[in-house]
C-alpha cells in the first residue's frame, strides 16, 4: 500500500517544523507558500514545489493548511480557484490554523457538497513543540476522517483528540486561548505588584510558583517579563487575532466572557503602542508604566 | 537546652493541624481559641489551655497567630489587652493570618518599641498542606529572628522564605492571590464556553491542561467545577479579604491591577447572591448562569 500523497500550504516556522516532520516520515511531500524561500530546505529534501495552492489541491490525497488569519483560511479554501473547487475527489483538507469555529464549520459543509473532507485540527505547543513533534492537536470532524489522517498527524502530535464534530476543535483551541488569557492578567499583575512593593520578584515565584497560583506562564514567562526579554514566543498580534474570534463566537453563543473582554482590552493597548510583534509576556511592561520604551 | 514554649492562637483547620506538628515535634505547647472545643484533640495530647490571648502573651517565647481577619489580628495583638503588651521581653510573635501588609509593619514597629519581635507569615498549602506539614511560608520580618524560629516553622512548612523586611511575607502571599484571581476568572471563563460550545469539557481538559494554559486551578478546580462539587476548599468569603487587601495596597502604591478588580467584582456578586462559604470554584456558576441554583 503506497502512502498517501501529501500537501502542505504556509511554510512559517510552525509549519516548516511540520512538514519537515511528515517528510522524515517517508511520506511524498508537496509545498506551496507565498514565499518560496520559506521552503527551500523543505525542497532540498526531497519536498515538490507547487506554484499555487490550487495546483496542490489537484494532486495530494491530504492537505494541511497552516497560514496566518481566518481571511487567508477562507481565500485559500473558497472560491472558484480554492481549494475544494479544485481537489482530487475523496481528498481530505486539514486546517491547522488557529481560526473561526464557525469558518471550520462552513469549509466542512462546502466540502460535503463537493465529495471532499474537511476537518480543524489547530495546535498548540509552540514552535518548540512543533520542532519536537510533540504538539497537541485538538481536531473537529468526522471520526472516519480522524482515523485516516492520524498517522500524519502523529508525525509532529503527541496529545491528539478528535473533540467532536466540525468546528470543535476550532472551539477546543479558544478555550485554551481563553484560559491563557486572564491567566496572562494575572501573572503581570503579580509581578507587577511584587517589583512595586520593593519585593525581589524572582523570589516571589520561588514561594508562590508551584502552589495553587502555579501556571504555565507563571514558570515560563515570568521570568522573561523580570530579564525584559521580550522576543516573541507567541506574538501578541497573533494572540489578540485569537481572542477576536473567541469573544466573537462567545458573543454568538450569548455568552459573557469579562476577564477575556478586559484582557483583550489590555492587549489591544499594547499593539497600539507598537507592540504587536512582541511576545505575550509584554504585556508585563503595561503595568510597569514602560509601554514607551 | 530546653524548648522554647511555643503559644498557637487560632484554631482553626488550618491552626489545628500546624500545632498538631509542632507538638508532634516536642515543643510544650500553649493554646487558645475563641472556641474552646475546637482545641480539645490538642488538649488531650498535652496542650495547655490559656483562657485568654493575653495568657498566652505572658508565658510563652514564641506565639504563633492564625485567626480570619485583619481586624482579628489588630484586636488580637494592639491596645492594652493585646499581645504585644503583655509579651514576656524578647519574645517572639509570628503572626501566619494572611492579612494586611500595612498592619504586618505596624506590628513590627509597635512590638520594636516595647522590646519584642514580631514577623509576618502567611502561608499557602490549604488545608492538605497543613495537614502534611507541606505549607509554603511567605515571611517577613528580621533575618536574625527568622532563623531563630526557622526550626518550628519547619514542623509544618517545606517551602520557607524570607521575602524581605515586616510585610514582605504578606505583600508575597498578596502576589499569590493576585496571580489566582484572574487565573480563576480564565479558568472558569474556558470551561463555560467549552459548554456552551457543546464540546465535553471534560476531553477538552485532557487537550489544554498540560500546555501553555496549564495551572493548577486548572487541573485541580476545573474537574471540581465540571462534578458540580463547590466545597470549600477555600472559602469565597476569605478571598475577597484577601482581594480587598491586595487592592488596598496597591492603591497606596499608585498600581493599577484591572484584572484583580474585575475579579473581586465578580466575587463580590457570588457572595451578594449567597455563595461567600462556597469554594472559590463555585465562580463557574456565575457563567453558566446558575447562581441562584
Amino acid at each position: 500500500m503506497s502512502l498517501p500523497q501529501i500537501g502542505f500550504i504556509g511554510i512559517g516556522v510552525m509549519g516548516k517544523s511540520m512538514a519537515g516532520h511528515v517528510l522524515n516520515a517517508g511520506y511524498p511531500l508537496m509545498v506551496y507558500n507565498r514565499t518560496k524561500e520559506k521552503a527551500r530546505e523543505l525542497l532540498e529534501r526531497g519536498a515538490l514545489w507547487a506554484d499555487t495552492p490550487t495546483a496542490v489541491a489537484a494532486r495530494c490525497d491530504i492537505v494541511i493548511t497552516m497560514v496566518g488569519y481566518p481571511q487567508d483560511v477562507e481565500e485559500i479554501y473558497l472560491g472558484s480557484k480554492g481549494l475544494l473547487a479544485n481537489a482530487k475527489p475523496g481528498a481530505i483538507f486539514i486546517d491547522m490554523t488557529t481560526s473561526s469555529p464557525m469558518l471550520a464549520r462552513r469549509l466542512y459543509e462546502t466540502g460535503a457538497k463537493q465529495g471532499v473532507k474537511v476537518m480543524d485540527a489547530p495546535v498548540s505547543g509552540g514552535d518548540i513543540g512543533a520542532r519536537q513533534g510533540k504538539l497537541s492537536i485538538m481536531a473537529g470532524g468526522d471520526a472516519a476522517v480522524f482515523q485516516e489522517v492520524l498517522p500524519v498527524l502523529n508525525c509532529f502530535g503527541t496529545n491528539i483528540v478528535l473533540q467532536g464534530p466540525a468546528g470543535a476543535g476550532q472551539h477546543t483551541k479558544m478555550c485554551n486561548q481563553i484560559a491563557i488569557a486572564s491567566n496572562m492578567m494575572g501573572v503581570c499583575e503579580a509581578m507587577a505588584y511584587a517589583r512595586q512593593a520593593g519585593l525581589d520578584p524572582q523570589k516571589v515565584l520561588t514561594s508562590i510558583a508551584t502552589g495553587a497560583a502555579a501556571s504555565f506562564s507563571l514558570s515560563n514567562l515570568a521570568p522573561r517579563m523580570l530579564a525584559g526579554d521580550m522576543a516573541p514566543g507567541f506574538y501578541i498580534k497573533h494572540f489578540i487575532k485569537d481572542m477576536k474570534i473567541a469573544i466573537e463566537a462567545a458573543e454568538e453563543m450569548s455568552l459573557k466572557l469579562p476577564g477575556l473582554l478586559q484582557a483583550k482590552t489590555l492587549y489591544d493597548q499594547m499593539a497600539a503602542a507598537g507592540y504587536a510583534d512582541h511576545g505575550t509576556q509584554a504585556l508585563f511592561l503595561l503595568y510597569t508604566g514602560r509601554t514607551s520604551v
